[in-house]
């Protein structure tokens, strides 16, 4: 797919998320959360509800590109990311996604014998046009959008993502969500080639789905590794974090003359970090069990890091979310060293944002990350 | 409640699981799996049935007795443990426990509100004596039964067990099991004085429950910390540890002449290990996401180690197996260190065996596990 710019090359207004993933000074630590754009938003269930389905909003553009939106509206985030699912590969492999009411994910037609797996090939991206188009879209509306206080705010970053090729194996094998991946883990160890093969398809199919979500103007790619955490030590090796490191190997590093950040975040994961973090990606994603301080002396500063406050603080009131942030913020520490290098911290929380967290207690995390960040720099620049 | 020997003090044909806990000399690694009374034995199903329900089944000492010792009529087996539940303690608190059927457990009145948790109290030991009344009779029972070879197979030590403090506050407010843990860690933050309030009374009524198990013939104890891996670092800490550590210290820990081990297990915990070595037990618990050698490595062999095959590994055919139990007692390594102190390793599942689970496949674990670990072994004893 030949590369087609989305937007005239509009300076960025915000691109401390950016410099934060390269590890580069920022003025203060730059935030975004998972799952932003959603359920506990009422301006999102609105949009939802006119979509008719989940599937019927991430298949629109412009539903698509309304939805990624909303929280910048709220909130001076740092960055946006493509409203989609993690599932859009597999679904595009034939397997029939669908999203019951109520329910998680479900496929048609899941892959759960030798003839299945040798069925699976690498999708025509032309099958997941409605996803690059959103990302062109959402672009567009990024140049020209302005904030609550009618500054650009759109201004900032678009982050593209897939589901990674273990944690796609899990939903494709299983057909929907599991909690004790019975089947996906009974092919792994009674025929490992089915689940290398399986494994090698997606791998190729994730790299060319977000090289085609760069092409269309992603300034940053972020894999969910959302199931590596539910592997044993040896297979998490095997039969994760090899295919993570093949997708991150064959990404697009530059586009529009910018590096383009990887952000790989494995939940359950801190325990693998020296060996996520040395995949090749820019930035690596820590869930809330990980103290963020003692992650970063683990990898001295090799990567970024992204996280890790527990989405359950913001159940709590706003004066507590905003002491936590703030705990969050100071167990990372000071970005500069006193050796002249750089850690970088992008705040966020360590899963996405549950849809039972009420807006206002967002709008304390905001102002205590920007505000106490800012606060503890040495020198404001 | 006054020491009550049950049984008069016949020899243990078998210690070895009582050795490896202390990190002494044994001519095999012992093997238990977490339940293994369960629904993947045809025979425990029937009992079952006849019990009319789960409740009935804990609560009665003859069919509790019944199924502790059915898994070890079939295999060789290095120790029994109790049938029961985790949340006996807040049942007789009067909480009111209930399991539907096909469902977890539930609560009938949720501790949710700072009047329910000032109302808690440690309950009357009395209330659980059907606990101490089903450690007595199965104490009486492994005394004097045979295995399929004529021996006195029951001759293995007891284990009894608690649920830690904050596993039970998850139920306890929560009311049944969580996927997001919202209710328990809403008052964790927001009311972290009534999560003390509620931790301490949990605290003081699992140690006098463990301590009563042990008055009645429990010669190993294990404390269930199932969600402790749901908390935030620094949470994880406050909420959970500490108060396993309380209960370990309240422990008796000699009876019948001899040291009662206490095992900790705080699934998802791997990235605490030494601070949870450092709690007092003898022996910590891991899941199969921690690579058992580097585990022992970071603990120098302080605490034994209990773990850790991933039960997912069972639905593979059985030469998988023995081959995936091996590579567990591999990444170990021998018990006996060139410095001439001792590591200590009790062969078992990172988590409860699955309902899904072929008895067959079990023959072929606990064949391997014996097998392989006898013939390591530098000199036979």
């Amino acid at each position: 797919m030949p590369r087609m710019p989305a937007v005239e090359a509009a300076p960025l207004a915000n691109d401390t998320f950016l410099r934060a993933c390269l590890r580069e000074p920022t003025a203060y630590t730059p935030l975004w959360l998972m799952r932003q754009a959603g359920r506990y938003l009422p301006e999102y269930n609105a949009t939802r509800a006119r979509a008719g389905s989940f599937m019927g909003l991430a298949t629109s553009p412009d539903f698509a590109t309304e939805v990624t939106l909303q929280p910048l509206e709220r909130w001076p985030l740092d960055a946006a990311i493509l409203f989609s699912d993690i599932l859009t590969v597999p679904d595009a492999m034939g397997l029939g996604l669908s999203f019951a009411a109520g329910e998680g994910p479900r496929f048609a037609h899941p892959v759960r014998d030798e003839a299945a797996v040798r069925r699976l090939e690498v999708p025509d991206m032309e099958r997941l046009r409605y996803v690059f188009d959103a990302v062109r879209s959402i672009r567009k509306a990024l140049a020209t959008s302005k904030d609550a206080n009618g500054r650009p705010a759109g201004r900032v970053p678009l982050i593209g993502f897939s589901g990674s090729p273990w944690t796609l194996a899990c939903y494709m094998v299983e057909g929907a969500g599991s909690d004790d991946y019975r089947l996906v883990k009974t092919m792994l160890y009674a025929r490992p080639d089915l689940m290398h093969r399986l494994l090698d398809v997606n791998a190729q199919a994730v790299a060319a789905y977000l090289n085609a979500q760069i092409d269309a103007g992603a300034q940053a790619v972020m894999l969910f590794d959302s199931w590596g955490g539910v592997l044993a030590d040896a297979a998490f090796h095997d039969f994760s974090l090899r295919y993570t490191r093949a997708v991150v190997a064959a990404l697009k590093r530059e586009a529009e003359g910018r590096r383009v950040p990887c952000i790989v975040f494995t939940k359950g994961g801190g325990g693998w970090l020296e060996d996520i973090a040395a995949c090749g990606a820019d930035v690596v994603g820590l869930d809330w069990t990980t103290d963020l301080g003692r992650a970063r002396k683990r990898i001295d500063d090799r990567v970024a890091l992204q996280g890790n406050l527990d989405p359950a603080v913001l159940f709590a009131p706003p004066d507590t979310v905003a002491r936590e942030a703030r705990a969050v913020l100071d167990s990372f520490g000071p970005a500069a060293r006193p050796d002249g290098r750089h850690g970088g911290h992008v705040f966020n929380l360590g899963h996405g944002i549950s849809q039972h967290t009420s807006p206002e207690h967002v709008a304390a995390l905001v102002e205590a990350v920007h505000g106490h960040s800012r606060a503890v720099r040495p020198r404001p620049r």
